[in-house]
């Protein structure tokens, strides 16, 4: 946050049903560091539609939407395409998951001809998977027990769809579900099982609190080339303070400001 | 504000056309000093509707209403008194001008018996009126160009109405109206004429930028007891903030806080 709030001071915010510390402390922290006239709120709501009309009244700058709201947000943008540009149409309502995937499978140089197997059919599911196919990513399996939410997803990117993974070993494994995320009811649990992983090259796990997760940790022992959630939410944090304040922390100030948001 | 924001960190927030930086930095300050963990923004918009909608759904602790809202605000609570405590029931919108000039009058120990005119019909007239009627003061002239609205005033209160002063001479005048306010088109013009200043004893302006208006200075070089708009937004910033926080500042953290923010 900036210092000396005035009348200008403008307003960026997240808002999802149980708010974390990560990106206000985040944002405020490069609007200090950069003397930005920027404050950003964290907001808890279950409504929605209530919320986006003052996000408009308010003339708020930008709003991060998370859990449970990425469905009904991506929902609304159907039509258009699920790319971020098609996403920021929703007035200030701006979602940098697939920016953040997109950048993070050039950066770790996964191979364009995996194939991988992504769990999950939520509104994230939907970002990283069309991320993963804008990508090159051609030879994917949606695995999910909800049917409706994985074929829907499935057909509208091109890829296979099934409930369980079955005998099928990919090389990259992708993790959008909440399996081994804190306070969950499988937080110990494998998002991927034992062989899953020891026959995969790639482990990716978007899962933040934490990003090491028990898929993580054992992918890392295996030496696996791995990319976590906390690269995610970190990059996604970033390309929102691009898009809201139309400044580009340098990458020393990045970084600094993930490890500040940790603490 | 509190210098350290987290997911806990409580919005209150102020509603207008045109923003201005007193009330902000008030709270603020205050939010600082007393270490507690909230932040003020002064929002500007042009959707009343939208915007409670927003803090509604956005849980904002607290809202205080400036103009062009105040009548839109009283009207949706003119079926139940025009108190602070009925204000209070539209959820989040406090609004503490009853309250602050409520506290004045006594304050100023202006007689009971005092007649009075009232200039203006808008909302804030409504809350002052409202005031001075719960106060005590009965022998009261509501003076308005706008007929309708004049009337309806006068009537709810039990007050006169009349276009004009005419030959009254009453021993308190009250400005309601933005005459003598900076930027407005009658920035220097007195809100009620000389010869009637000359006659009264008290001179009550609402007008708080700058507070010192061609009235209160008048008034100010003959003498009378003086009441400004300084005082009534420094009043209804404190109750503003009594109200969101709970916390009831001291009077020297009062004093500096309308110092602050007046800086």
């Amino acid at each position: 946050m900036q210092m000396n709030p005035n009348k200008d001071t403008q307003l960026c915010m997240s808002l999802s049903g149980r708010p974390g510390n990560f990106g206000l402390r985040f944002h405020n922290h490069l609007y200090e560091q950069l003397d930005l006239n920027f404050y950003y709120k964290a907001f808890a709501s279950q409504d929605l539609t209530g919320a986006v009309a003052g996000i408009r009244a308010l003339r708020i700058r930008g709003c991060g939407v998370s859990m449970p709201f990425k469905d009904a947000c991506i929902a609304l943008v159907d039509e258009l395409d699920a790319s971020a540009a098609a996403i920021q149409s929703i007035n200030t309502i701006v979602n940098t998951d697939y920016i953040a995937v997109a950048q993070l499978l050039e950066k770790h140089q996964v191979p364009k001809d995996s194939t991988f197997a992504l769990r999950g059919s939520g509104g994230m599911a939907k970002a990283v998977a069309s991320a993963l196919r804008d990508g090159g990513y051609e030879n994917g399996l949606i695995v999910a027990r909800n049917e409706r939410a994985g074929q829907a997803l499935a057909q509208s990117l091109g890829y296979e769809w099934q409930a369980e993974l079955g005998s099928r070993r990919p090389r990259m494994l992708v993790n959008v579900t909440p399996i081994g995320m804190t306070g969950g009811p499988e937080a110990d649990q494998l998002a991927f099982e034992a062989d899953v992983i020891e026959k995969a090259e790639t482990v990716f796990d978007v899962v933040a609190i934490p990003s090491e997760t028990p898929l993580i940790v054992r992918a890392r022992a295996e030496g696996k080339r791995v990319i976590t959630g906390l690269e995610v939410i970190a990059i996604q944090a970033l390309e929102q303070f691009v898009l809201y304040t139309g400044v580009r922390p340098t990458d020393e100030q990045f970084q600094k400001a993930v490890a500040f948001a940790r603490s």
